[in-house]
Formats: structure tokens, sequence, C-alpha cells
């Protein structure tokens, strides 16, 4: 078994490999480009590109053996597993309170204005404060507009004793001290929280800190997988439901996870990504898969509210077989996002694409994060298994993310910012070209920056253990 | 601690990510001259080579942090430390039977027409053969070459109780049966020996091999450094000089050991190489050592049988730091070799590179080879802390040396070679470049192929164990 900080620096090799491979073809590339791709130069450039390309397989391999070797895979899944069972018992242990008339609370409504995804990351941080606050979360889930019947028509009560808000008193969300000993607490969508607590994501919990850092490479977002999974724990029809389904649509794995967010996010929110660029990353993958076993079929699981998207697939990738329903597709449009057909459609869609081994999405869009989050539950060590077109991973409304400076960087255009090692930079994306965009907090300067002079830096808070809940039931 | 498929693993990652860069570096290089440095796509070129540059220093850090991580280096230390202790007293065993008039012997002179680290060489093999039929080495070498007296006028004598050759009958090398009843043989050199057993260089003991591949990267020359050690373990007056020479020459490490060899070996056996070319990778060691440890003086211990080689250096590097004594240079040359000069100044040479923490020098001089195989008994696992400007490591007059293939590769150009999994290939020499020669014993073709689809294929062999050997005296 490794240490935590063996698979710190394990993984801290492969993402330094990946992000050099990451320039290399992002430079390589536009110098072909520039040369022409006829040219002298420009075919010699084309071989090094496939040459290097081929190198990056066997890496991908050699990586793979390295993490795996001696059962260690098996050792991660198990330890991974039962991580999560203890967190479980917890979040089942706070949500069964002995008394409810007597427990504290915070309660929670669906009445934010949004989609499903962020709608059930309102109640991951509202869950998140019940867990730090010893305080069991109450939701007000009647007239939700996925489905009038509430929460509970789809998805296991959150709790099997207390259900209901009744309390001595109750105040709205405020500073420590004033709600400290109130019985119920309102929550307001994160946005408008204040003031704002230092255990919201992407922070972890310490007491389970060192497993969790060992066993997944983006913590945080295992962290809120786990409340992702308990909030989300479907009712026997809805679990019959996605068996039937997974049955009839032939879902197995390996599989990869495809999602394209179209229609209003295109509005304002994100940009076009064509099938051909969700694609090339597929095709990526499955080329490396295949450096490791053998992958008889390319199966692709679709997600889209786009319903041009899998008939194009298809006529433009005969050698994949996608798995999509078109009829959940359709009820993602518009026009009937907000029934309960579409409901079952976008729980269908997570559900699967959380299964698969690899995502391709964009992670500017929630449910292709819910997915990405669930994922982490379900796996040894998936976090490194996607690839998102646009932002890296978040959580609306979180905290300061930072990256830490490992290595100085003196800017080399006006582009780059400059760092020295121990700063701080607020770390706006990744450009997956070797560079990401941040802020520097000692120099207050925006702009880019090598990512693999820097490392992700966690914030690990102090929270209850809940040592009296008990995970053998 | 790591288990050794772990350690073998973790060093094919290293492998693979440095024979990429080798391919790299090369295509690039390539690339510039063909575009010429001043146009636009040279300038662009020379950013790539510079910008990957950076990114392979990170590489090497993160490598070496994966490396030790947790003190695994100082375990590695201990562990290769203690299997040396026990091949030592297994040596001593042999060396020392309790009764020499009937101990089964084997015979070797220094009458081979070479130098020092050939005959040193002819030694190894003889003895390494002793070990494997339980034969005590009986060395005749009045009337040596380098020292008239022999080899004790410089080297502790092989044995406290057995020098002597007498035994009942004696025979020259030949088949199994033959000799193995025969109280003493008497052994031809390598290039004339017949039949050629399985335990020659570069076989392992079977016993030991497990202990060995997880400690050494490269463990046939682990087992002749053992030899070498044992073999030179030096009288009480030499060790003072040995001392007494690093105090006055100021050798201390952090250093890098260069040994350039000229004169006679130019030729007919290698190629003349600059000192800038030598200088060129110990600029780049350095460079990478600073990523983990502070350097404050940048330290070259030089050897060479070229007088002029340490001026220039000098000269055209003033920022290291170089180490030579021009007395011992001197008396390598032609006119003084074979004398008891030039033998202190060849072992006070082998002596202080063995001790630098890196090599760079041409793995076709002997001198080189012995100083390689020392180091791997000294430290860790400096297996990889070399650059030879010529030949891959060999033993001259070695069995066979195969690479096996783990990767399919079509042949691109007739300078190429097809290869399947699992061909073996008798490696001729390693490029540099990403690519090795050899010929595939599959198809009988010779030819190029990259290396990093290949991997090294040991030679193990059941050996005597020496149970009776003592570890602590
Ligand atoms: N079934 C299904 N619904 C989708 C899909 N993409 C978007 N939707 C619908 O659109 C909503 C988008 O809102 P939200 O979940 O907040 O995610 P975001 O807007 O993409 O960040 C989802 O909740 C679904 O109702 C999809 O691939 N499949
Ligand atoms: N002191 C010293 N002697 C050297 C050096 N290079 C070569 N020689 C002498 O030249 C001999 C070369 O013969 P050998 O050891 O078989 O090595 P090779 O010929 O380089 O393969 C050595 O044994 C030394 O006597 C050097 O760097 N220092």
């Amino acid at each position: 078994e490794p240490t935590m900080n063996h698979e710190v620096e394990r993984r801290r090799v492969e993402n330094t490999a990946m992000e050099f491979w990451f320039y290399l073809r992002n430079k390589l590339q536009k110098l072909k480009d520039k040369t022409g791709g006829k040219s002298d130069v420009g075919v010699e450039i084309d071989t090094i590109i496939q040459d290097s390309t081929a190198y990056q397989k066997t890496l991908y391999k050699d990586f793979w053996k390295l993490r795996t070797v001696d059962g260690l895979e098996k050792w991660r899944q198990k330890e991974a597993d039962s991580l999560g069972k203890l967190v479980q018992a917890r979040f089942h242990f706070l949500q069964n309170p002995s008394d409810c008339s007597t427990a504290k609370k915070i309660v929670c409504n669906l009445s934010k204005g949004c989609g499903y995804g962020c709608q059930l990351h309102h109640l991951v941080y509202c869950m998140m404060v019940g867990y730090a606050l010893d305080r069991t979360l109450i939701l007000e889930s009647k007239g939700w507009r996925y489905a009038a019947a509430g929460w509970e028509s789809v998805f296991r009560p959150l709790s099997d004793t207390c259900m209901e808000r009744s309390g001595r008193e109750s105040v709205h969300w405020g500073a420590p001290d004033r709600i400290k000993d109130v019985q119920v607490v309102e929550m307001p969508i994160i946005d408008s929280l204040h003031p704002r607590p230092d255990y919201l994501p992407l922070s972890i919990p310490k007491d389970i800190s060192e497993r969790l850092i060992r066993v997944n490479g983006d913590p945080s977002s295992w962290w809120i997988g786990q409340f992702v999974q308990y909030l989300t724990r479907p009712q026997p029809h809805l679990q019959k439901d996605l068996d039937r389904a997974q049955k009839k649509l032939g879902f197995s794995n390996p599989c990869v996870g495809v999602h394209v967010r179209r229609t209003d996010k295109l509005a304002a929110e994100a940009a076009y990504h064509s099938v051909d660029e969700y694609m090339r990353y597929v095709a990526e993958y499955f080329d490396k898969l295949e450096m490791i076993q053998e992958v008889p079929e390319r199966k692709v699981f679709l997600a889209s509210d786009d319903p041009s998207v899998l008939p194009e697939a298809k006529k433009n990738y005969p050698d994949y077989t996608f798995i999509s329903d078109p009829s959940v597709t359709l009820s993602a449009g518009l026009n009937k996002r907000y029934t309960d057909e579409s409901l079952r459609g976008v729980i269908l869609d997570i559900h699967f694409l959380s299964l698969c081994d690899y995502l391709v999405c964009t992670f500017s869009s929630q449910v292709c994060r819910v997915a990405y989050e669930k994922m982490q539950t379900m796996h040894g060590d998936p976090s490194a298994n996607f690839k998102s077109l646009d932002d890296i991973y978040y959580f609306g409304g979180q905290n300061g993310h930072y990256v830490e400076v490992v290595e100085e960087h003196v800017k080399r255009n006006s582009k780059e910012i400059d760092m020295e090692p121990g700063d701080l930079i607020g770390i706006a994306g990744n450009h997956w070209d070797g560079n990401s965009k941040g802020m520097n907090r000692r120099t207050g300067k925006t702009g880019l920056f090598p990512s693999y002079k820097t490392q992700n830096k966690l914030t690990i808070v102090d929270l209850p253990e809940y040592p009296e809940a008990k995970v053998d039931r």
C-alpha cells in the first residue's frame, strides 16, 4: 500500500508529463499550421506529432502500470469504498436525529430558479453546512418545478425520522454567534450567503483528509460527490427504471460518457463545441485504453439537450457505438424541460454518464459536473478520467480556489504574470495548452502562467467527526 | 518500502519519458538547423526547445521526489549495502577455503596484453566463473606489466589462506564433465572461452535477483561491480594514498566525473569527442541537480590520458571547478603507461570517478566502465547517473545482450526493422536520439528501432548460494 505522500508525488509526475504534452501538442500544431502541412518542414512536424503521440500512449500505459502494480487498484477501490461508507454512515446519523422536535436544523428549498444540476448543488451546499454545524437538513420541495410532488417522488427522503422544519425559533443565516443556539436556520442561495464560512466547497474535512488525498486526486469533488450520492438515493421505482434502461440501452463498460450541452446554455454562459471536438478526445481515450486492454467495441454514452447531436455523431463516426435515448434528449428541450419526464431524463443521463470510465464534456455545465462528482464516489481514483472542453472543475459559488506556485516564473510577454514559489494564484481556468490563467494574490496581477509550475492548494477544515455514526448497517 | 515490481515499473516510466526527450530534442534540433536559427520558424522551434528543457527539469525533480518520498532513498541505500555485504561475505568465504591443499581452484594470470581496466575485467570474469563453480580464484600476477611485484603491491591479496595453485591435477577450461572433478582449472581469456557457460556477464544470480532488481536499475553492472570491489580492496598504503589525494585535490560531492579517453584509443577503437561535448552533459546534469538541491560550486572530477584536456576545459568553462592531477594524466601517456606510477594514477582516477554523483564518458573505455561498476556498489541506485557519449554499457566478451519487444513496431524506412511483442533483439547500441540498433533474433534483420518499445532482458542464472558465508565479521 502506497503512502499518501507517494500517491501525491505519483500524481504530480503524471500531471507534469500531461501538461508537457498539452504544451507540446499545441505548439507543434500551431507551427504545422503556420508552415503549411505540405511543406518539407510541415511534413516533418507532422511526423514529430505522430511519433510523440505514440510515445504518449506508451507513457499512459507505463503510468497505468505503475498505478496498478501489485493489485494497487483493488486496494484503492476498497479504500475509497470504505471511506465512502464511513461518510454515508455519518450522513445517515446526522439526518436521523433521535428526537426531531429538539434537533437542530437547517432548512432549504428548491425554489432556486435553475436547472436540476444547479438545484442539486444547492442542496449539496445546504447539507454541507448542516454537516459542519451538526444540523439536520430539512428539504422543502413541494411544488418543485421538475416535479410538483417534490424530491421524494424520485429520491428517497433525506431522513426516516425528521422531515419537519418545526422548532422553537428560526432565523435566517447570519453570524455564528447569532445563529449558534437557534434551533432552525434558513439558508439562502450560496451566492447570497453572508458571512461565508471556510467549510464551503472546495474544502475537505480534516479528519478524513489523509485517507482521502491518498486515494483520490481530486478530494474536493469526491467530498461533494458523497453529498450528491446521499441526496439522490433512488426510490425503488426509480432504481428499477434505471436497471431497465441499462438493459434496454445495452449499456456496459468500457465506455466514454459524452455530454453535449447546447440550447439555452449557448445564449450567454458557454461556447458552442462541435461534435468533432468531443470525438477527438473520445478517440484519444480509446487509443490509450487499447494500450492496456482489449476494446472490442468503442462505446459512447451520449447525453445532450440537442436532438441533432446523435444523428450527426452516428453518421460521422460509424466505428463507434452510440448509446443514447432520443426521447430523453427531446424531453430536455426548453419547451419540456420542467416536467416529470424531463427530470427522469436528466437523472438517467447523469447516472449513465457517471458509470462511464471517462467523461468528455464542458465543465461549465452542472449536468456534467454532477456526473463527474458521482463518478468519484464509484471508481477507484477516476479524478483524471475526464476531458473538459472549457472550464476546470468548480462548484458554483465556491470559496476561492488557489494553486500554489512551486517554481519561479518570469513573464515572457504581456499576457503572462510573474510568480515566486509560495505565491497563491486564484485560478480562473486552464487553457489545456500548458497554460492556466489566474490572479497572483501577492502582486494583484492577472494573466497566464505555465500550469506545471503550480500545484493545487486544498482547503482542509476542522469539522465534526460524528463518532457515533455506525458504519455497518 | 516499494516492491520489486513497483520499482521496475517506476524505472520504466522514467525511461520512457527520457527516451521521449532524447527523441524530441534530436528532432527539434535538426528541424531548427534545417530552417535556420534566424527564421520565424527557427526562432519558434528554439522557444519550444527551451520551454521543453524547462519541463524536463521539472519532470526530473518530480521523478526524484517520487523515488525518494518517505525516505525511500535511505532504505534503498541500506538495502543495497546489506546486499553488497552479503555478496562480499560469500566472496570472502569462497576465497578462504579451510584447506587450500584440497580446495578446488581456478587459475588466472595478468598476461592479457591490454590496459588496467581490461585486465581487471579479466579477473572479474575469472572470479565469476569461480563463484559459479565453487572454486577459489588463484591469481598469478608476478611480472605484471603495471607492477612487476604483482597485484598485491597495491591491492590486498585475494585470500588470507590460499594463494597457491598447487593441486592434484590441473586442466585447461573445457566441457563441464571434463573439468568437474579436476582440482585446478586454468582459464583462458574470455574471448577464447569454449564452451561458454550461461553465468558469464551480463547474467545475475537467481537467489539474490529479486532484491537486486528491486534496488538497482542495472543489476548486471552491480553484480560485476561487486567483483571489482573485492578484487581491488586497497592495501593500507594505497588507502592512505587515496585519502591523502582526496584532501589534496579538494574532492567532495556533489561532483560530476568526466573521463576523456584519447591517445591510443582513437586509433581504431573509438571516435574523438570534444571537451564541449562532455561539458554539455555536465551542464545538463547540474541544471537538473539544482532543481533538487543547492549547488554552491559546479565541481568536475576530470580524468584523461590527454594532457591538453584540462587546460582547455579550465579556459572555456570558468564557471566550473575542475579537480584533476596533471601528473596523473601525464603518467597515463603511452610512453609511461605500464609503470607503477601510471598504475597508481589509473587507480586514483577510477576511484574518484566512481565517487562522483554522475559520470560523463565513453563506455567504449574500460576505465569508464570500471568506474561505473564501482559506482553501483556505493550509492543507492546510481544506475541512471551517467551519460555515455558512445556505447551502451557492456562487458567485453559478454554473452548475448537482448532487449525484449513490448510494443509492435512497423518499419517506416529502410534503416528500421520490424518488431513484434516478445521478439528478442540483440542490442548493438543506443543512438541516444530515441533509437537503438540491433538484430531481431526472429527475423534475422539488423537495423534501428525506437528504444522505448523494448525493455532490457536479464539473464538470471542458478548459482551456489554459499549459506556458510558469515555476514557479520
Ligand atoms: N436529459 C438531459 N437533460 C439535459 C441535458 N443537458 C441539459 N439538460 C437539461 O437542462 C438542465 C440544465 O440545467 P443545469 O442542470 O443547472 O445545468 P447547466 O445549465 O448545464 O449548468 C438540466 O438540469 C436538464 O434539465 C442532457 O444532456 N440530458
Ligand atoms: N590515469 C589514467 N589512466 C588512463 C586514463 N585513460 C586511460 N588510461 C590508461 O590507459 C589504459 C587504458 O586501458 P584500459 O583500462 O583497458 O581501458 P580502455 O583502453 O580505455 O578500454 C588504462 O588502464 C590506463 O593505464 C585516465 O583517464 N587516467
